[in-house]
């Protein structure tokens, strides 16, 4: 009884947190002071170091489409074998600790093989562990479809796993151990002396995600957001605070928290198309169709009735969002479908844009003093995203940190 | 419904007949051809190569005496690696397949963690996958236990999920695929004109593997002959016949079947005794108790109200059974406790002894002739068994292996 009243902390290992038993005796030693401290702790886990990649990589050595169901049948012993290593390094310091595939813990989700998302979670196993003072660790990045078969949850499902786990158990917060030390105000590989943000609202790291840093991914957050699951990303190396991703009520920010820079982007224009109705509507459904993810869309304004329509996708869609475009810029009687895949995206990001103005014409000037052209331009109510060339990317990154103020 | 009305084959490939692309691709095409000959197949398999071996070493640099629970999460993982890429393998022939892990095949075992043993089948999603056409594949060695955690199987596990499978499904025979081509007369290491068995009865079988034959265990061939299922050992290399199994009914087993040799065995002898009841009770109940297997056993007739009491171990468990037998040995006034760990177990096991004469004697003729010195026999309707100097073992094998006629 007195274990169910104390507080619930979620923490998430990712797999260079758990590769040998060197990094699993850390990682358990960071649960074992959490649980000494006075907390019921909730362990998720990744598949230790590159072994999804491995394992992915036996597959394709058989065949060159893998079955789905097959492959999420073979990932899935990956975070298997990390919840049982890291159970048994846990006990080694004397605490008792009980692992739970996925479906064991009652991790419920969509019939989509290797991306499924999760629709319920009943977790009366790992309240059972708790209750019986256990550390409870779970395998990340798996559950179960209605049809009682195993699933994966594609890429950052462990993260997923871990906020949806957080929220399902009332968590006080879910600490995400990584390999970086939190959430920076730039890349650091290209800016030194860009800094840890100490505290970010949900909506500024949703676009922070969306406009390509890599730490965490938009979907955790999202369902974060919506649970109102505190996260805290941290490095599993040393014991300080990371960065804090919260609810922005009472939390002072920026109006600038980070500058994203994503190279990951080409650009697309069918020129020269005539001017009518459903133009967009033609182009857009057909790449949909084709799952090609658009991000940024500009539609110029006609003239002499011919519209340019110009947008981004991700490079490795970008062989195939042009043989869609083909027929249908001959159906739409276009000129030509031009591309540039040597471009890079530009991000600010800040909850505090929404109450200050200037924001974006600064970043503007900041651009064009430096000769750098800007391509394409869209904003949100805290973010203002350009393309540029991707030559002048890194030179470009540094000067709008350094205008905004961002650096040590 | 036709698919429901063809006989139903069930399958066991071992580690090393998936432990590569190309032993998977072997294995695929062995199910394969024997689906496309009309069959319902049942795939059992084991966990890629030494993987399980490997699991366990990395469970041991951890700690040095892991949890049973954590353990069979983890080796579970190594047969579910291999259904996977089993059914990818098979696929690739335009056969349709599905993976099943123990748990899901429904197969259920006793709460015993790393050598549970099974208790029943539920095969409901095995019988569905067969009635959609499809070859399913099981994972080996593992269920789950009343709790609904997963349990392993021990040593053997992989063959014993397959038997029961086809004692569960009525399969009309379970092929055990292997990297030997059958059952021997003897090790052919030691008599390099040894046979391969055509035939053999469960009881014959039972004794050979007791007597040391390490082609398939115990237990496995006694749930075999229990629910009367047909097994045919082969080679997963060759496509010929290997040793087939079987109820002894109609089948023409001669006098001798094989020459089992067993070089794990160590002897003890407690001597001088007093001859008092219950001295036998007391020293193998204490060994019993610390778990330490006694295979043989002989009591010498009393001298001057003196016994001697020989029995034999495996050479593991000697160190262990000398430290138990030393507080009897005090309590009963016994001289000295003797051991001899550089003995081996010679048997010669044959159904056909049952009705004829002889057989023991001219086993010890013939070891007599050579000069061979018998320290301990211990017989059965079908088996004879003599313990002998190790150093005289490769010889006494031959020689009996020959005087039995054998050899090719």
């Amino acid at each position: 009884m007195k274990e169910a009243k104390k507080s619930i902390v979620v923490m998430k290992f990712g797999g260079s947190s758990v590769k040998d038993v060197v990094c699993l005796k850390r990682a358990a030693s960071r649960v074992v002071s959490t649980k000494k401290a006075g907390h019921r702790v909730v362990v998720v886990v990744s598949a230790p170091g590159d072994m999804t990649d491995e394992l992915i990589e036996r597959a394709h050595a058989i065949t060159d489409n893998p079955d789905g169901r097959e492959l999420d049948m073979l990932m899935a012993t990956g975070e298997q074998i990390s919840i049982a290593l890291l159970c048994l390094s846990i006990k080694t310091f004397g605490i008792d600790a009980i692992s739970l595939t996925g479906p064991q813990a009652g991790i419920w989700a969509t019939d989509v093989h290797t991306k499924a998302r999760i629709t319920k979670i009943f977790p009366h196993k790992v309240v059972k562990g708790l209750n019986t003072g256990k550390v409870v660790v779970v395998a990340g990045f798996q559950g179960l479809n209605p049809d009682e078969e195993i699933v994966t949850l594609g890429r950052g499902g462990s993260d997923l796993t871990a906020v949806a786990l957080a929220a399902a158990l009332n968590s006080e917060v879910c600490d995400i151990y990584t390999d970086v030390d939190g959430v920076y105000t730039t890349d650091p590989r290209i800016v030194p002396d860009a800094q840890k943000i100490n505290q970010i609202s949900y909506d500024a790291m949703l676009e922070l995600a969306g406009a390509g840093s890599q730490v965490m991914q938009a979907r955790s957050i999202e369902v974060a957001k919506k649970f109102g699951v505190k996260i805290h990303v941290k490095t599993s190396l040393k014991n300080k605070p990371g960065t804090r991703i919260m609810d922005e009520k009472g939390m002072e920010e920026p109006v600038v928290s980070g500058v994203a820079y994503d190279k990951n982007e080409a650009r697309l224009s069918v020129r020269d198309v005539p001017d009518q109705p459903g133009v967009a509507a033609k182009i857009f459904s057909a790449l949909a169709k084709e799952s090609v993810n658009v991000d940024m869309i500009i539609q110029s304004t006609a003239q002499n009735g011919l519209n340019e329509i110009s947008f981004t996708v991700s490079r490795q869609d970008l062989k195939k969002a042009l043989s869609v475009l083909e027929p249908i810029r001959h159906k739409l009687g276009a000129k030509e479908v031009f591309f540039d895949d040597r471009v890079a995206k530009l991000s600010i990001i800040g909850v505090g844009m929404r109450s200050h103005s200037g924001v974006a014409a600064k970043m503007f000037s900041v651009l064009a003093d430096a000769g750098i052209n800007i391509e394409m331009i869209s904003t949100s109510e805290i973010k203002v995203a350009c393309v540029i060339k991707e030559s002048e990317g890194q030179k470009a990154v540094k000067l709008v940190h350094k205008a905004f103020g961002l650096g040590k």
